[in-house]
């Protein structure tokens, strides 16, 4: 071997170590938040510190920066390795543009404030967090001023690149205001047509949990989850988790109401079915990962809320529901369930926007961390900015903080940069849907039939298979001839929602 | 800080990371066996092999070495410093005895013919299954030649020393022999004093597994389990995993029979209190672990064997199950249960064998496994002497080797040496029930009311805090006023099978 192809074998070789001790800190994640009795907690915080460090150790080796240099001075001919390199150097260089001190105080201030966070979001009393809060946002700030030399971009860029890698300010920013404005005039609308519509009239229950749990399973499967790779478990956050082999997703029951299941274990599978669908050739490879947070909320949005709520699809679901529960069929009809996972509701609550008005709630959220990592927004004016924004936004007045800027985690948990990635993937989900309904013309008959295949099919062609090859531009490029805009997006919230 | 403190610092850093490592494997190896999907089986089979390698080489690094005699030099005062550097230098001796290469071609032949052994033992043919046993054989051989001369002992000692440290053949030899003499005699007598009582009448069934597991659950709480740091799954094969924080127990059901998992999780629950009750001041050094598996095995045999099996405690135990599972209540009278749980049946499957027989199986593969490590014995005859052994220790002819040679996981996994543990364990718990009586004399009166309190806080202080700091016989000793003999075990069996 040349000394070029050894600095190769060394660096695929160590790049694998590290993404396996990333599935090992997964499977721990899932279990803590699925299974773990309380008592375990401290014991397996220490768990993941230690496999962080170790992680943190291989990457940071003066061997990998130096198989770094040797393997860029000869880049490689195919697209695939020059790609997996230019990975392998981003991800080297977001963690070595970090003192390990830094990192350290990081994780026990963001452990801190989230722990003191659940305590004022119980008692919604901001004044109980505001200074762990502006610990965790002063070390933020000092992370994203040494990030932001070593990647050329700004503060709050260099944040939202390590959820979305490539992302910036500038590109959201157009986004974003060309919604609000649009926003501005078509909610008002929306409201006005749902108000002429008739009530929805949701089915009576009690819907037992096993009874719940088990249409969920066969939903999951019928989209295409293959348990033989894969759970569903129930904890108090749905989420995705785990590896591409052993995917886990999670849901919670309500008894009362088995729609918010339904729909949540269908947007966890999209999730799931990208993971599962990444290339096997480039396992454990920065190049074989989703293409960042946006891009994956794109496979969660187009199951959940292209798909799974569209009118084909309602359609052949119906008479599954009453299949599943039995009683009256009426409240089972697709223009009953249409009305009942389509509504359009100004709310104070993020997780429980409907697609309109979620945007708003990100925009908000975007405006406040810009301003907060910048230093013009001290954490004391956090509340009245928040509840400023909500106003200007969604013509509500927020009646206290947790509802308001102490409802989501992400801040208190140090998460700044984030948020945007919600939004990009609603946008992107209906840009992609776009493009599918373009290549397969027969895509919303066969989800008629209950029938995902020329969907997933597509999707796993244009972007699982495609994993970080391409940035989420190129990739949406390629898959639908254009990079992220609002256009497709907007155009299905008319069709959908004031036609 | 002077040199040697930081030395003995840093050892104690260092072992606290290889034990944290070790955590996150054992939460691995339970989600393997409890809720695992078969997809995710090669993915985890890396995983494990990574932090394997991970806590190897941070084991065997120079500066570990460096630091062990720095602080060797200067012994510290306490007991137990003084026992947890011993404990290190002997991890330390037998993870670097071992050249990678052969641990990794061992780790890759026991797989391999763990896999093969499973089809082997499901058609029962024996020659599926030679060569690859042999090749492990050959390996486990290597391996105990290379650990002998570091640890100074002969190559079988050196192998079950890996599981209950200082553990010899010389040791063990003696009480097989006179258990063996012993039994000849006794084995005719019980199973003629069994014959002369009315037969067992089991509960009619079936048992909903919800119910069973109902009421496992409570059983373990009641013993001592607190379920804030466990839980109790379902898996093919019981065992007791986790950390001492976060122990994990499982068991499987039966809906014919429900006193398998009752005593199953009994059993583990003894395990898992062992673990619990290690003293949180030496957690995640070497001398804040169990004191091996012999150790290990008294604690689950004290519960399961000793105090849930006695008189007393059926006495209490019977009035529950009926509770539990209602219908006629004749089946739970003690003295039936007794006949139900205290049956003597020479059979050939060492896992349902009862307490007077199952030593007579251990025995037998003591024997053929140093005849085996010795190379007095070849893997191709191992089919033969496993049947004249067994002809002559209990009087059967084996069948075929699916109830034979072909029975147990253990040597095709790898695991010399480990057998003797389950009866070296059988006659600790003997020995500490017997010292626990004496100890606390209403110790039956509180099982008769489903008390474990006595038992266990007595458990708790002469052997759970004990954790590592003395080594079997000594810590027996220190509990019982002698170190293992069989006497107070055969006291045992004679009180309970030939009275």
């Amino acid at each position: 071997m040349t000394a070029v192809e050894t600095a190769r074998h060394r660096l695929a070789a160590r790049f694998a170590r590290i993404a396996t001790i990333g599935e090992a800190q997964a499977m721990l994640d899932w279990d803590a938040a699925a299974v773990m009795p309380p008592g375990g907690a401290a014991a397996r915080g220490e768990q993941l510190a230690v496999l962080a460090g170790l992680a943190h150790a291989l990457l940071t080796a003066p061997e990998t920066a130096d198989d770094l240099a040797a393997a860029e001075a000869a880049p490689p001919a195919g697209a695939w390795e020059r790609a997996n390199l230019r990975r392998m150097r981003h991800v080297h260089t977001r963690a070595s543009a970090l003192p390990p001190d830094l990192v350290e105080a990081r994780a026990r201030a963001n452990s801190a404030c989230e722990k003191r966070w659940r305590e004022a979001r119980r008692s919604s009393d901001f004044a109980l967090v505001r200074a762990p809060l502006a610990e965790v946002l002063r070390l933020t700030r000092e992370a994203a001023a040494a990030l932001a030399p070593a990647l050329g971009r700004s503060p709050y860029d260099a944040l939202m690149d390590g959820f979305q890698p490539g992302m910036s300010e500038a590109a959201v920013t157009p986004l974003f205001i060309a919604y609000e404005s649009w926003l501005a005039g078509a909610l008002p609308r929306a409201e006005a047509r749902e108000a002429r519509l008739p009530a929805a009239s949701p089915p009576p229950g009690p819907f037992a949990e096993e009874a719940q749990e088990a249409l969920c399973r066969g939903l999951a499967a019928r989209v295409g989850l293959d348990f033989d790779h894969a759970r569903l478990d129930r904890s108090a956050h749905p989420f995705c988790g785990g590896t591409p082999e052993d995917v886990r997703i999670t849901t919670r029951y309500d008894e009362a109401e088995f729609l918010q299941a339904v729909m949540g274990v269908l947007h966890e599978t999209g999730h799931a079915l990208y993971e599962r669908g990444l290339p096997a050739a480039w396992r454990r490879q920065p190049v074989g990962e989703a293409a960042g947070m946006a891009a994956h909320e794109s496979q969660s949005l187009i199951v959940e809320m292209q798909a799974c709520r569209s009118d084909a699809f309602l359609s052949w679901l119906g008479p599954e529901l009453h299949r599943a529960f039995g009683g009256d069929p009426a409240p089972y009809a697709p223009a009953n369930l249409a009305r009942l996972t389509r509504r359009v509701r100004r709310g104070f609550i993020r997780v429980e926007a409907d697609e309109m008005t979620y945007p708003a709630h990100v925009i908000l959220r975007f405006r406040l961390e810009r301003a907060l990592v910048a230093g013009d927004l001290a954490v004391a004016e956090l509340p009245a900015a928040w509840n400023d924004g909500f106003r200007a936004l969604l013509g509500l007045e927020v009646p206290d903080d947790a509802r308001g800027c102490l409802q989501d985690i992400h801040w208190y948990d140090g998460g700044f940069g984030y948020f945007p990635a919600y939004t990009l993937g609603a946008m992107a989900a209906a840009q992609l849907m776009a493009a599918a309904r373009r290549a397969a013309p027969g895509l919303d008959g066969a989800l008629a039939g209950g029938d995902f295949a020329p969907l997933t099919g597509w999707l796993g062609r244009e972007i699982h298979a495609r994993a970080s090859l391409l940035d989420l531009d190129a990739l949406l490029e390629a898959a639908t001839g254009k990079p992220l805009d609002a256009a497709d997006f907007t155009a299905h919230l008319t069709a959908r929602y004031l036609a």
